[in-house]
């Protein structure tokens, strides 16, 4: 029987969920862990991030692009410092494990009025009911006997139910012995409910032999569980349209013969809205009912056909739920069975508008000032099949409504939608993407965004990642400005930074690790975007944009979100 | 009968508790909230936080030295990034209150599968329940009839539990009306048992009259309480000694003729530990039994004499408690019922170490490099009676261990110890300090609790707030490398920022609005800190330190800290 500590247990059950990087800050109730995992080759390096809600970002975007993450912080200090992020991760179903070291298991027999340092009072439970709220298992290893099995089960918990966990590690266990791993975790294996599994594939079946016309939507959970493929597949035989939306946006179905463009309620482009909501029967796809993907519940699906929606853990048709059937058990046999039954019709005008920013409005640069409905056309043109995209706030909401040419990655804030998060993401995208050595990465964000969580630009420099960072400067939150149109409102304002000089700032060496742009021009931008593809390392640039300039499209969607 | 909203409500009965800036970034949900505090004169400003958390420090801050603190912040996204910070002042008894914008209160009825944007499933209470972790209260207003009463009530538990709240406001009740107050907050009403405080007063006179010397510690919740000048008529006519802890340093009783410095248990210097534990009475004012004061528990305080121990809501007596009886009331009763009591007989040392580094220690500047032992000399000498001064961790550690002269008001990182709370503290202490008008702000922080904050640098010069921001620049987390002395541990590490770029950077003009320094040597220290009081605006001091450097006295405190 082969031997290993029980960090190097956790280590090593990561690397088979794909985790090749660890984000995470030590602290004194976490170095063991941490030196077992600079000592030991499990496969996970460490990257040291700036705090640890960007270094829980990073697990999120990490696991976004590589199917699961991990984050490791101190006690309390480091824990509660998470939660945003972690609720992040689970309201947009990511697969992530926040590790933390905790006091010697002895503790909490001997505090009496004691209070250390990172605790609450005497509770030494603070944090682990904390996470409760935004996890689907948040738990203490109590001894080593138990802790192999309750780790497996933690992990596979969260990859299989596509949301984050928790874990704590006491001080004097991160050493502690286990058994190594005797087979690697079974993440192939069938978790539905049979018979609900059986049923739901038979009631799908009726109703796509009921309906004479098709449209479909493709969502997050579908990426998350690398089924996109097997989609592809249901929707190329039916002949369904296919709309993407918001909260994951895939590019795989934006350049597809079915395409009818990015779906968001009545605030989609009108000939999307029409072509998904005027079938006879939708099928959604991995799409969880969010305010953003449905336009602010602007949408009607169900109520005038028949409705099919495929989620991660069950299926719902017209009202009705099969629980316990996984996307990921059913969409391979739907993939097959649905080979026998009739093609619908499907006919799409490819003169109607599907996208605010399609691909053909490609225009000639200007020495005129950037505006947003002219910019994200020139983006959209600048990312190429296999480049990875991550977007904040401000500049997810815009490149949301673009047209992407096919296999870019692209991430985003989600419905969960705080600030900061898109960039901290990047961070660790760009770690994940660094593994698969295809394209470009860029990451583009409002000015608003970026501040929370600027501080891991240098994680970037450090490192010596390839990426663009694009920050959109209308000196204040934008999105905000539009709730009142034209109202100043100073709480929407902020002294601009001269995001220029930040990264040689953060340590980077201009022209070396570093390169700074500042863009006024769509000319600026069009030499910019040939330099970041010859400059290695962080590209920095900033774009000046009006402080009211906003997209047309988004007129709509900041109508829809005034309460 | 005068009548305004709910929000202004809020706004001026915080401002009758001292509040003149509250710390805050808006979202959708609580727009109409900072629209009241723009449009109303109740002598609130908004000030425009980087993000969430770095709020929640500054408020922490600004209470620390203004007695109450503020910060506003959008639902889910925005209050969950508070938690680290709300926990610190839980853990550090500091009264503030974070106010969170919420949905619409019909919004729970109409959900049904519905995914609101900020929300955990269809869950409303999930920060509300987070909250209750480290709050004395933590609350939803549910109509406007009760509202006033329950802000009230909510504020005034705060204010005399000396912990943090939490508020949440329906979007559409921050402007629903009520009535305006009819009287002031009664902030100084007896709230104590009567019976409980009675008897305790006759116990602890009992306890004075039998012992033949006193030795007292005067802590945190004594500062909170604004009682320090009834503790200092108590200990002068006793004839106590009294010794300063780490969690709240009141540099009124350094400067003190019964000073025996600043105790910490076995971690302190051999005469303060001798003086303070060998009384027949210790007296403690206002200290919780935390780790870091008892220099890890290393104390034996009670055990070899009898102990009273004064905390913010009860008193303990050799063990017994008095529940009920809080500090701000006793104290008054005390400092006249002593007068009749006799004084005991108090001989100190006048040659023996009370601190690591003392006053009387000044020494004459070389060009050697910057060592932290003759640094925090020279630091402690730069400070002035009226000046203001935050530390976090690395910085704080160290300035806890010095003598400083009288009323220099010092807040640092208390027993929770979050890295990059010290440097946001900071942040709304500037506020608070420039509405004192008094001496200079200072802010000495570690390199690795600096950037988890950072950002926060550029709403100090936004607002051009005068401050020196001294950043100790070691390249890593320096405390966490004496854990294991001489052992490279590449956790420990990060890429250096270019500190003295940082401000322009961040938005500043060098020269105008900000003003950066580097420091080699003891005599570019000396130079640096002529010229940070000549120069207006935001002074970043970047000191060079030895990765490896550490005070004479950390070698203790690392070794207690190892677990």
């Amino acid at each position: 029987m082969i031997i290993m500590t029980i960090s190097e247990y956790v280590l090593v059950r990561l690397n088979e969920l794909n985790v090749n990087h660890l984000f995470g800050i030590p602290g004194d109730y976490d170095l063991p862990f941490f030196d077992e995992m600079i000592d030991k080759k499990t496969g996970v390096k460490h990257i040291n991030s700036r705090n640890e809600l960007n270094a829980t970002y990073a697990a999120d975007g990490y696991a976004k692009l590589n199917g699961f993450g991990a984050a490791a912080v101190t006690f309390g200090v480091g824990s509660l410092s998470t939660t945003n992020a972690l609720a992040g991760a689970y309201a947009d179903n990511t697969p992530i494990v926040v590790i933390c070291g905790a006091p010697n298991r002895n503790t909490s027999k001997t505090l009496g009025r004691k209070q250390l340092h990172h605790l609450i009072d005497q509770d030494l439970d603070t944090s682990l009911k904390v996470m409760s709220n935004f996890t689907v298992g948040s738990i203490r290893l109590e001894n080593s006997e138990t802790a192999a099995e309750e780790i497996d089960q933690l992990l596979l918990k969260s990859y299989f139910q596509k949301k984050p966990v928790y874990l704590e590690i006491p001080y004097d266990l991160q050493k502690a012995e286990v058994a190594a791993p005797d087979k690697p975790l079974d993440l192939n294996k069938n978790i539905s409910n049979p018979q609900m599994l059986s049923e739901a594939v038979e009631a799908i079946k009726k109703e796509i032999e009921k309906a004479k016309s098709i449209s479909s939507l493709v969502g997050p959970v579908l990426d998350r569980n690398q089924q996109i493929l097997n989609a592809d597949k249901i929707i190329r035989h039916l002949n369904a349209c296919v709309g993407t939306v918001f909260t994951g946006k895939i590019s795989h179905f934006e350049d597809h013969p079915n395409s009818v463009g990015l779906y968001q309620g009545k605030v989609s482009e009108e000939y999307t809205y029409k072509m998904i909501e005027g079938a006879d029967l939708v099928i959604t796809f991995g799409n969880p009912y969010t305010e953003f993907d449905s336009g602010v519940f602007t949408d009607d699906i169900g109520t005038n056909q028949a409705s099919i929606h495929i989620q991660n853990d069950h299926v719902i048709i017209n009202d009705e739920f099969y629980m316990g059937v996984y996307l990921k058990d059913i969409l391979p046999i739907l993939a097959e069975e649905v080979q026998s039954l009739a093609p619908k019709s499907l006919s799409i005008d490819p003169t109607q508008r599907k996208f605010s920013f399609e691909l053909k409005d490609q225009f000639t640069p200007t020495d005129n000032a950037i505006t947003i409905d002219r910019l994200f056309v020139q983006f959209a043109n600048f990312m190429e099949s296999g480049d990875t995209l991550y977007g904040d706030t401000g500049g997810y909401i815009n490149l949301s409504q673009a047209e992407f040419k096919k296999d870019i990655s692209i991430m985003g804030c989600g419905n969960w939608g705080s600030l900061g998060a898109g960039f901290g993401m990047s961070v660790g995208g760009s770690f994940a993407a660094s593994e698969r050595k295809t394209g470009k990465v860029v990451s583009i964000t409002g000015d608003g965004a970026f501040l929370m969580s600027a501080q891991d630009l240098s994680t970037l420099i450090e490192h010596k990642q390839d990426i663009t960072l694009i920050i959109l400067d209308n000196s204040g939150y934008g999105a905000e400005r539009q709730i009142y149109p034209g109202k100043e409102r100073s709480y929407n304002d902020f002294l601009p930074w001269n995001y220029e000089k930040l990264a040689p700032a953060l340590g980077g060496v201009e022209g070396v690790t570093c390169h700074s742009y500042v863009a006024n021009t769509e000319k600026d931008i069009d030499k910019i975007f040939t330099e970041v593809i010859e400059n290695k390392g962080v590209n920095v640039v900033r774009i000046m944009i009006d402080p009211w300039d906003s997209a047309s499209f988004n007129v709509r969607f900041s109508e829809a979100l005034r309460h």
